[in-house]
């Protein structure tokens, strides 16, 4: 079986093909640029790979309901181009095979869940933090969708007792993505996450907002596994601060000996590295073809 | 077909009986004392109902993990006799016959979405406002768990840049159920909620804490409503301040008709009204038993 998987970014594609093992097989990138020059490219990709399904994890808002008239559509994004585009009715257009559709996020969720650092369990969440911040929710052995879907990276947070920083969210202001997500980062302190020391006051302030985050994201919902992703978390000082800061939120709280004695196997880096997005794509693949194959 | 229903709660007990389209046919309620006297009520009361299934929707916390030794407990709660408490087992052993077990909040949830404000909708949230704040967690079509289960009364907020109370959360302090939870606003203004005018400063600030509370599962669940019950919430003009307040916060990022057009349809009042509580654990009985049917 060859499954096709597409990481739809909004700073690059990723296309690959890979099996219902989450292994990848073979994979390209290139930017993300106005979808008339990009999704030809993904078409092309496939073209000669005789895939037996897609599946697609993209940047967002999209509309992944599908009662919906725009179901697969890029949604409200101000990337020239790809405001209510149709994505996934044109590649189905050209490739008769079962799709799979969620967000970049939720699909990483899916990977990690299947292969990854979630691995048989039925919960997770997937952080990314780069650009903005994303949490991809995997609940009771699915991903998570409702009115529209998760979009965790905007959530209001206390604010830090030593910042005074505004927040750049155009939405809420000192929102978390406002707070903590890497232009954030690059407004405050005036350079780039990876260009700071290691010791620098902002990994301190980062890591109060994505615990305080991740805290509340754990007594909402209580998942299995908290997986932490994206160009910040690169940055691997802030894990012992970020698990040190949930402990301290949660104070004893949650009864589990997970948090009150391994906090470090419970909030971790992506099991799949940096393919936890194309191997989420994949994984949206095999559940379409199964999905398929148990509807016949 | 008879179902049995209880509501577990930490103030009264409430037992039932119904059928498997949420009516409920008799019930009777007392106060939770010792279970040692408790619990011998409640078996009396089905001793000759001749259930098919029983429902319980217990406070907490619980065990809800199936594969736990202590699956079915009430786990570490400070009322006297109920802390590592079989509930479930024992009732189990009185009564041969499938149970459903969950969290009071939970099978609200659940109750609401099969014959309430959420019925035929496959995700909503229901807050309990009263002694404590408890939010159950219903998404893609059922309740969701994990590590435990959902805990959402105590996730952190944003201060209102006008209170300057400390909060009442021996855990957290001024987390919401330490602020906006019943016995929060009587130590805050000297008297009980239905003492205060419905004009009192009040209810902004308790507007100011769970609109926050809402946006933030909003923006992290989408669930397709949101139920308000509880004491606490008897006092409807609660309700508008509530609503705009969500809006304010999401400031038209999640773009839902629903929550910019129509926020009166979407964060509403139980449509079990008092009996959402009790209708959940029907709700949880029926499951038992068709599973059980299902499976056999």
């Amino acid at each position: 079986m060859v499954i096709g998987a597409v990481e739809a970014g909004g700073t690059k594609f990723v296309c690959g093909i890979g099996n219902e093992h989450g292994t990848i097989e073979d994979k390209i990138s290139f930017p993300t640029g106005h979808p008339d020059e990009t999704v030809p490219r993904v078409i092309e990709y496939f073209k000669d790979k005789s895939v037996d399904a897609i599946g697609i994890g993209s940047f967002g808002p999209i509309d992944v309901t599908p009662e919906s008239p725009t179901y697969g559509f890029v949604t409200t994004t101000p990337k020239p181009g790809w405001a209510q585009y149709d994505l996934l009715g044109i590649l189905r257009r050209e490739f008769p095979v079962p799709f799979g559709w969620d967000t970049d996020v939720n699909a990483a969720a899916l990977g990690e869940a299947k292969w990854g650092a979630a691995q048989g369990l039925s919960s997770c969440l997937y952080y990314t933090v780069g650009t903005g911040i994303g949490i991809g929710v995997y609940s009771e052995g699915r991903t998570v969708h409702g009115l529209v879907h998760p979009e965790g990276g905007h959530t209001l947070v206390r604010r830090h007792p030593d910042d005074d920083f505004d927040g750049i969210c155009p939405y809420h202001g000192d929102c978390l993505e406002g707070m903590a997500a890497g232009p954030a980062l690059q407004a405050r302190w005036g350079a780039k996450g990876h260009e700071l020391p290691e010791n620098h006051a902002a990994w301190e302030i980062e890591s109060f907002y994505l615990a305080q985050s991740i805290s509340n994201a754990v007594l909402l919902l209580s998942p299995e596994k908290v997986i932490l992703g994206g160009g910040v978390m690169q940055q691997s000082q802030l894990f012992p601060l970020i698990r040190e800061g949930v402990r301290r939120n949660l104070n004893g709280y949650v009864q589990s000996g997970v948090i009150t004695d391994d906090i470090g196997s419970y909030i971790v880096p992506p099991g799949l590295g940096q393919q936890a997005g194309l191997c989420g794509a994949l994984a949206l693949g095999v559940e379409a073809w199964k999905n398929q194959t148990s509807s016949v």
